[in-house]
Order: C-alpha cells, then structure tokens, then sequence
C-alpha cells in the first residue's frame, strides 16, 4: 500500500468530466478545485491516502489532526455533463511516488470513464501582472481550437509541467483521453494567488457551462493585490542592483 | 522486511494509554517516554527497528555499538489505566519510511487494544521563553475541554506536525482511536530541552494520574537555563542587525 | 511496473549494433543518436518510460504533452551492420532508479542479440576548446586498436562514467558484450554542445561505415560557437580573480 | 535483485575471521583490506554488486569499464584462523540501501560461520596528527581488554559509525557474533590516508598474527605526509581567523 482510494460511495456519474486540482505552486490548482466543490456543492465520495506524501500531519484551525489527503466529489447535473473532482492538500514528495499517485488516480478516471481531463495548475513567471493569463497544453493538436474560444493562451513558452497535473493528462493522452492543463500565470512566489485562481476558474466557468458565484475569491483578490503592489515597490528600489546583476547570465538553451 | 517489531514479551496490559516519543526537535519526545519508562520502572517487551532509520549505529558510553531502534515498555497498574509506551533515538529517514514505520506502530496499537493514543514532539518558536507552553492537537473536537483542564495549550498556531508523533495520531484517528499530541515549545535550536521536556512530563502527570519524581531532570532543567542565558545575551547584541533584516521579509499565506 | 518497455513493433534486425544516447550533460548522447535516427532514417519500433524519470510531462511546441520517454529505433542494412538506436530526453533520477532502467534496456540488448554497444554522453572538463575530443572506454582492452583508428582518443582521464551510458556497458560488460562508450569532450555549462555532438557523429560514421549529411548540425555549431566566444570574453576578464582562488586548492586524490 | 552475492567460488574457510573495509572516509576501510588481501595472496571467491551503489561505472587506467562492486577473498591459513575479507569501492547511496546491503553481507558472514567480525573505517576528527590513534568498538565489554592490548584506543568520544562498518557489526551483535570495528583517526579531508591505513594495518597485524610488508604503504605515507604539512602551513596562517568565528559557536549537546 502506496496510494490508497478509500472510497465511501460509488460514483454515480455518466462519462464526467474530471477535474485535477492538488497543491502546488500559487495553490491554484487545490484552490480552483475545492472553490468548485464547494460552490457546486459537490458530493464527497472519497479519499485518496499516499505512503509518498510529505511525512506531516495537519493541524486544523479547531486543533484536530488530519492526514494529509485528495478528497473526490462528484456532481450529478441535469442540464450539463456531470463532474468528478479532487482536490487536496499533498502531492507525492519523490520523483516514483508522483508517477504511483498519478497512476492510482488514472484508476479513477477510467473506472468513471471519464469524457475529458482537465488538470489545474500554476505557473511561475517571477513577474507580477496585472491580468494573469491561462496558459493550456493539450492532449491533441485538434483540441486547441476548442478550448483558445474560453479565453485560454495556447501560445506561450511553457516547456514542462511538473507533478500530477502534467503527468495526469500525460497518462491520459497515452489511454486515449482527451484534454487539457491550465495553468495560472503566477509570480511564484505568492503561497496564495486568488488572482490567477479567478482567471483559471473564469476559464473552466466557460468550458463547462457554469454559473460561479465569484463574491468570497473577490475579497481574497482584494487582499492579494494589496500584498503585489508592496512587493512591486520593493522590488522597484531594488532594482538597479538586479539588473546590473542579470547582465552576467548568458542563458543559452540549445 | 523494512520495519520490524521484535517482541520479547506479549503485552499483558488491558486497554492501556499508548505513548510515543521519539527522536525529534529538542528530543522532547524520546527525553519525555525514556523518562516515564525509567521513573515508573515500566517493563521492556519489545523492539523496533526499520531500514527506514539513518544508517549510523550508535557507540554507547562504554564503547560498544547499537543499532538505531525504538524500544517499547509496557506498565501494568493497580489503581489507574495500564500504559504501553515506545521510546527511541530514530525516526525513519525518507517520506515513505515515515509512513511505513507509522503503520507499524500503529500494529502494536491495534494489538495492545488502546483506550487512548499520546504522542509527545517539540514545537520550534525560535524564540526562548521562561515557561514553555505545551501544545495540544487531538483527534475530535470534544477532548479539547477534557485535555484542557491539564494545562495544555489547545488555542496556538501550529499548522503541522512532522513526522511519527503526527502520522501516529493521524493514523489513530483514522482508526477511531481518541487521543492527543503533545509538543513541547522549544526555542528549536536545542539538540535537548530539559525545560519543555518537564512542562510535557507535567501534563502526562495530570493526565495519567502519576506521581513523578522531577529531580534528576531537574539539574538539567538548570543547566540548559544557564546555556539560554548566555544565547539570549548574544542575540541581544546581534539584535539589531536581525532586525533590519527582517523587515525584508513579506511573509504572506494565503 | 517501475520501468515498462512498450514495443510497437518485434525488431526485425540481425546481430545489430546497439546505439544508446540519452539526456545529460551537453546533450551529447541524445542530441547524436537523434541525429542518428533521423539521418538515418531509422523505423521507430518502441518506447521506454519509467517511473524513476523526473515528475515532468513535457510540452512540445505544438502545445500537446508529452510524457518523458525513451524512444527506440531500428535500421535495417544491406551493405553493412543493422543498428538499434534508443535516445530520450530522460534518465533516471534516483541511483536505484538508473540501475532499474539499465537493467531493462539490457533486456532489449539481449533480445537484440546485439553484436556491439556503443553508448554516448559528454564529458565536462570545464573548458573551452576549438576541437573536442571524443573520449572512449571499452569492455576489453584488446577493443582500443580498433576503435583508436576511428579518432577516438583512449588515453585520457576520465575516472569515471556517471547514468545509464556507463552502467549499460558495465553490465553489458558482464554479459560478454563488447563495445565503447564514448563521451563528447564539452565545457560542462552548456544544455547543448553541437560541436561536440559533431565530433562523436563524425566518430561513429567511421565505425559504422556510414555517411552522414552534417548541413544541419553545421548551423547549430556556428551558433554556439559565438556563444562559446562570448563566454571566453566574459573569463578572460574574470580570469584573474579566479587564477588566485585556485591557488588555494590543494587537491590531493590517493 | 537490489543486492546481489555472485560467488565464483565456494567458501572453504573454517570459522574465519570476517573482515570488512569499503570505500568511506579517507578511504581507510577499503585500503586497509585491499593491501590486506594482495599481500596475504588472498584468494578471490565473489563479488557483491547494488542497485543501491551509486549510479557511477568506473574507468580503469586501461580505459576499460567496471561497474562499481565489492570483492569477496578468502584466506586458508594452516598456523593461524583462516580469513575471509570484503573491500570495494563503493558503499550504498541510500539509507535503506546501507541496511539491505549490510544484510547481504551478513549472509556471507552466516555462510561463513564466522568466528569474529573486524569491520573497518575512518574517523574524521578535523585535525592533523602525527600518530593517528585506531579507535574501538566493540559488540561486548568484555571483548574490550583483549582487543586493547593490540594498540586499539577504547576510551575515545565516538559517539556512532556511519555506513557498512557500524550495521554490519550492530546487524552481526544482533546474531551474537562477537567483534570490532575500527576507525582510524583521519583529518576528515583527505581522499586517501595511508597513515592511518598504516595504523589500522598494525592493529589488525597483532589481533591476527600476521607479518605485513609495509615498504609499499610507506612511500605512500610520505608523499601524503608532505602533503599534510602543507595543510598544516595553510591553516597556521589562516589560524587567527578562524578561531574568532569558532568563538561564536555555543555547542551544547545534552
């Protein structure tokens, strides 16, 4: 036992579309998934436990003990496709526990027999935007028409996608699944970015034909930007003494 | 074989209280248990060792070696409940083996049928203090009015537990095990703190109804003050300097 | 199912020579037998992954995904020896891992029946020079007549062979294979080193009898030739602070 | 197959002396124990090979290749006890591979039913001395006046023994073999050190009644002497430096 699915109930969805969204860089990927959940009300039906996780247990804000875990919901809609999400606060901590968790949650994906993949993640830029951009990668060039009509950039320079979300749609392609990653353009250093979570969530709002109620992300947004505009000032004073710095790296990629 | 448990004895307890404390921050937890296990002269039954440890061996005093182990005591009582405790100067060394060694010892759990799970760790400020708190995390809500009454610190910051005293619990609670983990406040940069082990001993006291003996720790309770004193001097003249450093820092979680 | 090999097609050559040439230092061994394959024109038969590779998926330029693989290739010829060729943009990242997947792709080299093995990295010297060596090392001493007239230089320094292109001839080695590994002489801080990828391809046409249209490796080389300028500028400049540095090392290997 | 014991040839020792030396600090282990079988004319019987060793092949100065490994000789004697010995240049690369290749070599040491177990190593003090003492430890106390009166220092600060040489005899203490380990005293930054090798080699020279020839280690000890001194100047004049700094360390191990 290395990766465990301990699942409450049976999934009751027809050819869902499945949702990824773990802890990573910005949070963006856990954030978008568990806004959803929570928004949609989704259903909990299960757990995924994992021997790679980080060895930490978690402490919660009533001062109970808590696993580190994926969590997975359902949501059955009538007028729409139906969802499978998970969401959670861990990813595997070496290189073959990300492959073995991935794999373990693409037993989830075919046992649903999912229509589409959509992985959720961040990606670090070091710059601060205004507007963050959605990068995507997908699974088939075909695709990318589709999904450039939801406001996704399918033209930037992203090379690699590190952890669950990149090798779950990597998995999905090799299986014959269909679908895409997006990734919130992020500082990268923001443990939080309720921004590039927003224009991640606007993305998958019209993908999936839904309604969100953006008013609780809207005060965090708030916060958010108050915190950049400081970090921008800083790092205005700072600089000259950067850039005389950046003009000894002589980046040559071949 | 990765973790083994060798017992010399079965344990003949009755739903005893389980105990753990092992290597960590400060070494609270192993100083706590070995000292429980030494003062109510409780009986040794087992050991546990795991190719999950560090690979070093130990060189005792008198100049012969010892592999890394956990060793476990069990203490039958009359008038109060029964007590199985592990104590040991190892934890496993990779995220996995943490996990491993955790299930193990949630094994001898399992089979000594526990009414109640402690976990004993340190907690790092980073900060010294004259009377060092000792923090609380249990499994359900409900024991917090319970475990409160014994002057442990249930309203505090700590976000994670790292390592074996966290998985325990976790792993505890998963199973329907109450019980709760307690970590001593320590300055974190103290390989032993004899100060935030005696706060701990003094809460178990409460807990378990015992009657220890302080005054062999309490010598190097004196000691350890003395090696604080002098820190604290030294931090009060590299103060300012840390000072405008700090101010640098944009901690931001979101 | 730590390494898979995924044959898309049985090999159909006879007593081939096998080519490996993976990611690592300058691009050496990827960047030739992929310029191998394609010149070559070779029938791609297979794909290698591994749960050892790195946590990445990669994005290509097209903005599809792709998991990190190895990928194999056979040539089929009248007039001379038939090849195998596996190159990939991924080696293990763990010790155990690059034993794993050598250990597999010496599956193939058995099921190949493989007459010769010839793997190929670089070799970091920390240096810049006009025209890189191309370093070799046998199974067996009486193989460095042969290959020494091929402009293989077989009396150099190099103590050691770090991944998958050492330890598939060590343990082709212990399996009575014969063959070489040769290793593209490259400053160390290039992701690519064409010049030095052209000094192994032009190393292997010779033992292999073939000809190889260089016209696209040529631009590369022109490219990173004016790279490689720049940075002697940028030393011959810094030259001086380091020469007195160096000075203090007193390096004594027994 | 992570570890794994290929025997050319059975054991035909009786109740040997088991002696281990691999390759570590100061490289004392395995130098002992290669001088040790050359010249006793030790008979090769195995080699011991790891998925756990580093990921490394090495390059012969005939620039042929070896994978990494341990040699396994054996020793007939008809006046003294006969000898079984393992050196090599490589020790485990991960904590679990220490154990599972010191397991490993515990089934030879059981195959052999080994009458005694010397295992041998460096200790790195961070000072330069002229007689290096060979410090002790032993799996009982009272092993430790037989062993003392071969020149072996066993009232030393040695607190534990990292890697082969600790487990093998902690693992073999276990088993109720009864035993040393040696650590000659070394500077801690030198790759070789022959001096200390010399000083180990005359212990084990008393313990098991042999006559070594010491003309080849001792052009070595020179030239590494001169060395030595060298360092010895160099950190005389850097001396008032560094012991302003040593003045803020506050160590307090409790």
């Amino acid at each position: 036992m290395t990766v465990r699915l301990d699942m409450e109930k049976e999934l009751g969805t027809e050819n869902p579309v499945f949702i990824e969204g773990l802890a990573g860089i910005g949070h963006i990927g856990k954030t978008t998934v568990a806004y959803l959940a929570d928004h949609l009300e989704a259903d909990k039906v299960g757990e995924l436990y994992s021997h790679h996780f980080p060895p930490y247990t978690i402490v919660r804000d009533n001062k109970t003990v808590d696993l580190l875990k994926n969590n997975i919901y359902q949501l059955k809609r009538d007028d729409a496709r139906d969802l499978v999400l998970i969401e959670g606060n861990a990813q595997a901590s070496t290189p073959q526990g990300h492959y073995e968790v991935a794999e373990k949650i693409m037993e989830l994906v075919d046992e649903a027999e999912a229509s589409e993949i959509i992985t959720i993640g961040g990606y670090g830029t070091g710059d601060v935007v205004e507007e963050p951009d959605v990068f995507g990668a997908v699974t088939t060039e075909k695709l990318k028409d589709d999904y450039s009509e939801h406001g996704i950039n399918l033209d930037h320079d992203v090379g690699q996608i590190v952890g669950a979300s990149g090798l779950i749609l990597g998995l999905g392609h090799e299986r014959d699944y269909s679908g895409i990653c997006l990734l919130g353009e992020t500082p990268g250093f923001l443990l939080s970015d309720p921004k590039a979570t927003e224009a991640v969530l606007q993305s998958i709002e019209k993908i999936l034909d839904l309604d969100i109620d953006y008013s609780e992300l809207d005060e965090k947004v708030k916060e958010s930007q108050e915190v950049l505009k400081k970090l921008q000032n800083l790092k205005g004073k700072q600089g000259q003494d950067q850039e005389s710095q950046s003009q000894q790296d002589l980046g040559y990629i071949g």
